[in-house]
């Protein structure tokens, strides 16, 4: 039964997608331009992200901390690249009750000047190196459009900001967290996504280079899902991090930042939801199980509570459904739109088998099992089947829609008809990528660097290739 | 042995609270003016306030939201006293990247404006009601003085709001959320504090009546801990908040809002710190065992690893000292400044009598345990008697300068002698309110409903009394 306030998926991406965040009552938008607010449902599955990569944030020696949320223009200013990059976009406060401030502050975008101002007065010698810290707090870009959980002009992250005594080692810190984020999507979004290296034109104001993961989403549009970025020296240089090194000379320390975001939300709505609403991964589920007697009467109520003690015992996130001003059917199609993995219905003519039914949000299948059994291990089971399933699908889908195109007319006919990632080989040259752009606006996602040419000639300009690159559409 | 950077307690208190500060590395002022960096030490400290306050708000039925920072100028004036209150210290941004905005926007000093707003289109029927919702967020007050935890331009809190269908339930929350704070202050950060209600000239701006539970410092100053105020239907009607009731007509939500912030941190330093620096009870301390062998040899370290482990594996929160570049002492006695609750020390002499030493952070007593004995109890064991100890001594102290007058001459003499707490009798006229605050700024903390009048007669003005209020110097 296809949810009716949701527009198919595939009749209407857009608008599904819409639709999904409204029923599901994941965000809002506020009556502040431009800004969201994210309703219990979706603050509870940025807790559940927020909790797992902390854990795995903390297991790699990470800290936490809270810097201010505003900049002094002045600070902003020291490193040239990364104010050019973020002054379009930033909120200047220019006011501190009635007073005109002597100098105007930007509210946060990004924190690498605030970091490094901290960081200059932090350290003396290579014995406090490495500082690898982290911090969960929302910025602010003045975007234009906006689209929630996509690009807001509030959203809600995580910024790692690390400095280090070697080149190599600051390399490996921004290669690991690439991977952390990497493992992240695979294990708890069971979203399969692409590393790689951006272009010098994609790569963050300021940045040596940036590292990206790249996932695609069920309309073939690419959601650049995290980011990365080697800094070398230029910040420290510029906001004088030194440090007495093991030669007993001042030497300017090597640093990188790295950082996902409430995007996040976006793209498991994106890569696994359906026309009957959101499909949620068990590991990142706010909810996993949901039980519904399918009369509220006495005897059903009773079997519920047994197995919601147990599940609940067992560290299962359970909800047992008990309102009896709702039907049955009214609960099933809800705890689909949320998206909840498992939900154990609990019927009259299914006791009098023995059995009770587990109902499986991303098949759909409906699996009867004694109830006798233990409830915990068949839940667990299946959450494994569920989490590995929609791994594999999304897997397959993205594979599906990976193209190679050897000549630009191949590369524009592919994305005018099903869009995708392409991979194709380019010189390296920014105005090729330019031409590029005139197709839909696509964009290099990211350079593989490990896989092999195609051709050896440039997609666009046919002279010889530097790099297989991956592109795609963009949101 | 006193740690020598941090001044005597008893000699300066100023002086003593900034070193401690500093020296356990909890926070530090930014290049950002009035604005506080929260550094790991004092960060995981809030995490675990956060961790411990959730879990109570949760299992009371409240639901974490993120609303927008920022708030339009015409939103925040619906309701007339909250901009009243709030206007001369809130940051305003009125420029989106090189464009002026058509309308000023404040940095939210806090959030009913939003949570109104928000609410008015979120229900429409009692069935919809309660809506107990909360965020986790820092907030922006443009403040003059400021001192790091207790008072900053940006502090981190959590707000609680809430809308309920009668006066009743919503007077009932107002006071449940209330106990549950100093619950928490008790229970966590074995705190004693004092509840009651705030004279009308210091309940916040907008509010009905405030709740308040107030601290006792070392030093003899107060602290206001904890707020939880009732609004009635003022912010339903500004905002329009309206749901249809039992008997089918409109009616207006009745609504709450609480908070507590990051200032809880500067009341552990005041009330629990000593000489040689923080002092956290274990229930709330981001380590809560740290092991120095007194050597950093293999045998010693070999014992060390195995008590950590199961240590570790008992979910107590537990660090291992093997820095072979300091002595014993001074890890001895960082570990003091950080307040660690339980230091585990290892030396070759207590080993070849078959034990190890325990020793206290509070007491700075040490306990020889045999080195074989079950090292989980033990150490919980002494957490709880530590945890305890804490509460008993800040009661005791709390209760020795507590102070009743009769007339203001007996309270200025105290005042002027050895501030604390005073229970004095009022008549209730704010003008009596303005000549008690003539003394050292003391000013009404709240009035104890429950305890009976002293004289019968006002403090200042000596008519008919009609409260007993609690009175003290504030931070």
């Amino acid at each position: 039964m296809a949810n009716k306030k949701i527009t198919g998926r595939d009749i209407d991406f857009a608008k599904w997608y819409n639709d999904v965040v409204a029923n599901a009552h994941l965000s809002k938008y506020s009556n502040v331009k431009g800004c969201i607010i994210l309703e219990p449902n979706g603050y509870a599955i940025w807790e559940k992200i927020q909790q797992s990569l902390d854990k795995m944030f903390k297991e790699s020696g990470h800290k936490n901390v809270a810097m201010p949320m505003l900049i002094p223009e002045s600070l902003m200013k020291k490193e040239g690249e990364l104010i050019e990059g973020f002054a379009p976009e930033a909120a200047w406060v220019t006011m501190g009750g009635s007073k005109l401030l002597e100098e105007r502050m930007c509210i946060r975008p990004t924190s690498e000047t605030l970091f490094s101002d901290y960081f200059s007065g932090a350290i003396s010698s290579y014995r406090d190196l490495p500082l690898k810290y982290n911090q969960w707090c929302s910025v602010m870009r003045w975007e234009k459009e906006t689209r929630p959980f996509l690009r807001s002009r509030e959203f809600w992250w995580q910024e790692g900001h690390t400095i280090h005594e070697t080149a190599k080692e600051a390399e490996e810190e921004t290669n690991n967290m690439l991977n952390t984020y990497a493992t992240f999507f695979r294990d708890y979004l069971a979203i399969p996504v692409i590393s790689g290296k951006k272009t010098e034109k994609e790569k963050f104001a300021g940045a040596e280079y940036t590292l990206s993961i790249e996932a695609l989403m069920y309309n073939g549009v690419s959601l650049q899902s995290g980011t990365s970025h080697y800094f070398g020296q230029k910040f420290s240089k510029a906001y004088d991090i030194k440090f007495l090194n093991r030669n007993n000379e001042q030497e300017y320390a090597y640093q990188t930042s790295w950082g996902v975001s409430s995007r996040m939300i976006g793209a498991l709505i994106m890569v696994h939801g359906d026309d009957d609403g959101l499909v949620l991964p068990p590991k990142i589920a706010p909810t996993q199980v949901r039980i519904v007697p399918i009369k509220v009467e006495d005897e059903l109520v009773g079997i519920a509570k047994e197995y919601y003690k147990k599940l609940k015992e067992a560290g299962i996130s359970v909800e047992l459904d008990t309102d009896d001003q709702t039907s049955a059917g009214f609960k099933f199609a809800e705890s689909e739109v949320l998206g909840v993995p498992v939900r154990i219905e609990i019927g009259k003519r299914d006791l009098e088998n023995g059995q009770i039914t587990l109902s499986r949000r991303d098949t759909k299948d409906k699996l009867q099992v004694s109830k006798d059994c233990d409830i915990v291990a068949e839940v667990c089971s299946l959450m494994e089947k569920i989490q590995s399933n929609l791994l594999a699908k999304a897997t397959e889908r993205r594979d599906s829609m990976t193209y190679t195109a050897k000549t630009l007319s191949e590369f524009e006919s592919i994305m005018n008809k099903t869009p995708g990632f392409i991979k194709a080989d380019w010189c390296g040259d920014p105005n090729c990528e330019c031409k590029v752009k005139e197709i839909r606006g696509t964009k290099s996602r990211v350079i593989l660097e490990n896989e092999q040419l195609l051709t050896g000639k440039c997609l666009v300009c046919e002279k010889p290739a530097k790099h297989l690159v991956l592109w795609g559409i963009q949101y």
